[in-house]
């Protein structure tokens, strides 16, 4: 694998055709990207999209959300591409309402994809970033972990503890050389083929435009790092 | 039960000899408190000690961290006293450690308490403070809510998650008529029996201090309520 | 001065018909109150008012964002009442107005009476809080003070640095014994023989019930004191 | 005027040796530089510096805090070079100390540098802005503009204003196509020429690589804008 091995590996988890891929897509230009969805049909094309422009990709078909899973996820990345220098962590799931219609069960999945799967990831890429003195880890976050809404009564936690852990991590993983930064998507994402004619373009995020910000982040001399930031459409109102 | 019917009912989540016996005694001056705990030991000291001063103190014993339990309980409650016009969730569970130290087990079981119990116990009580058009619901939280230190990888997101958890149901249920908080309790607490030497007693919070300002927030006029506070020792740094 | 000498004194700074008249109302039950406004009118009818209920209070015309006038005011109050126990900073001004209506004048003004006044103030009281190991100082704030919005280009710098004053005095004060917190009065607040036809009274606070938090504030246990809250009426939106 | 008409404008306020030159520096990659200070020394040095890279520099002596300096200083860079399409606020100043220890005039001109300079320069440079529908205004905070420390009895309202104003011209200016942020400098920065023996370099902020997350957020695609972001040192406690 001569050209793999040249090339530093990124994890990006949690990849659709919106911000995911756009992540995916932009790391792919100096990394070797290991791309993670729950199910192999967008990774397929992903991955062949980013063979064809001479990207390393590899596709990881895995639940985040089971701790079995994410252990052999990334032992199979780290067998095919090496130890992850990034990790991105893109996964969210919600369900969106009050307090009298989301069940346990709703609730719970949601703490497990949205904290206990970013907790799961970060674990696994924690310790060879700490051997080598350096890594990224960059979590995607919304508004609602920052101000959780009256229908956010899981999403608002699950995405809380997201930025919980952020916080956790950067202040035990920063001195030792691995930047930990948490990213609020403060608007809707401006998905391709997707035609929501009630909404402006305007009015959305371009998810090549967020992936821009996030390789900045990843590559923030260390003496000026940033923990956390929000990044929104010019219009959107906070 | 004619004083028990003569009185409104105040559930208090997690009673344990600090924080959790002070609030139970508080509102028993006024309420019918239902005490839980995990263990029924303390339960059964903290209610005898209600009743002897003529209050009404119902014991339930249940992990409410488990779905099956918290609807028991509340049934029992619900039964025994009455709905709860005012919810006191006082539960709290760490694991400390950092990343490489917790393992999924215990994170998992971190956001369960801390945050899937919290929604839980809210679920039960909120059905039947939307029909009166009042109630009181408070959770108690701490400064790993608001800013999560390095060995806080899963008390951090746990209160980060109660913290969000509260928000959306203020948001939600304030128009409603009930008042939500969260009270962020930044130190530690003095327990009585407990000589800790090497702390000072200046350095501690007092419980029944505490459960002073939960009983002025229990009370607040619906056009002037609070949210979001903090309680801390005088010489705290924050 | 009989009645005077037993009372410890509060300083109500800012008094309008609002805010500021129930506080010292509130206030005038326990202590005798100092009453500052700007000009005499109503500060003679609160005044009268709070006598005949056997009160004692004492008027202080001066414009608070005059260090001049600051100086004169406290001084007359210590001489005629005594060293204030507590300061109620109450006074605020705007203007309203986007960067290209408001002037350099109203910008510098707004600073003056939110800032420059309120340190002033605290100035005037901090050595003998300091000296005797106790006191209160209370700033009312405006949600301003945490999100200032598009037409609060003076409102909202004039109150987060209110806001910022607050925070520096609690920790330098805290640790001496005095009581310094924040109060975010977010919403509008229902003023006495104010009709407003277009707003509804179950969307404004009531400054009686404002002043009952002041008071709760006010006499917090020094283990568990708050530094900043927000009240706001059950309706609004947050 | 040739190699200046065809170069947009980036007006740097309140430059020094440290970040102020840094980015000057930078920005003169591809913009024409108006560099400010109060003092003409080193302006001229670095004004120099630039031109012998090709760069176009224009020195502006001018004490940010009165009206009338400003408007001078702005008009002179409207003739000579244009409107400036970016802002760069850096100006800065502080006493500090506690509450007994600042005088009412330090914490007034603490207030006309940090608050008041700021506004200053945003209105003159807003209106040629919209009028454009683009601009950049980008100001520089410390962490005083989001927790006040005891000796911050002055710094720290004067930051808190600064980054009151930069959210409330964010939210006038943002949806008219302006991108307003603020950035907080939590840390010390290495300045060229300073030997400090108590303090490792590895503490310090490099000052270019700040200037590299400020170009980055002049140059965000519109439809992903940061308002709000910290840099700080891998090792800086927060």
């Amino acid at each position: 694998m001569p050209p793999t091995e040249a090339k530093p590996v990124a994890a990006v988890i949690g990849v659709g055709p919106g911000l995911g891929a756009s992540l995916a897509r932009r790391f792919a230009q100096m990394y070797a990207v290991a791309i993670n969805a729950r199910t192999p049909d967008f990774l397929r094309t992903l991955a062949n999209d980013i063979r064809e422009r001479s990207g390393v990709a590899f596709e990881i078909q895995a639940d985040i959300s089971k701790p079995e899973q994410v252990r052999n996820a990334f032992h199979v990345i780290r067998t095919e591409l090496g130890e992850p220098e990034v990790l991105l962590f893109n996964a969210a799931a919600g369900p969106f309402g009050s307090v009298n219609e989301v069940t346990a069960e709703q609730f719970e999945n949601c703490m497990r994809v949205n904290a206990l799967g970013a907790f799961l990831c970060a674990k696994e890429c924690a310790p060879a970033m700490i051997a080598r003195g350096s890594g990224v880890i960059l979590f995607t976050g919304a508004t609602a972990g920052v101000k959780a809404g009256a229908r956010s009564i899981a999403f608002g936690p699950g995405n809380f503890a997201k930025r919980g852990l952020a916080q956790s991590l950067a202040r035990d993983l920063g001195p030792k050389g691995i930047h930990v930064a948490w990213i609020n998507i403060d608007g809707g994402i401006d998905l391709p083929h997707r035609q929501r004619p009630s909404v402006n373009k305007e009015d959305l995020l371009s998810p090549d435009a967020i992936a821009e910000t996030y390789w900045h982040l990843a590559h923030q001399h260390r003496s000026a790092w940033t923990m956390e930031l929000e990044l929104r459409p010019f219009k959107e109102k906070f």
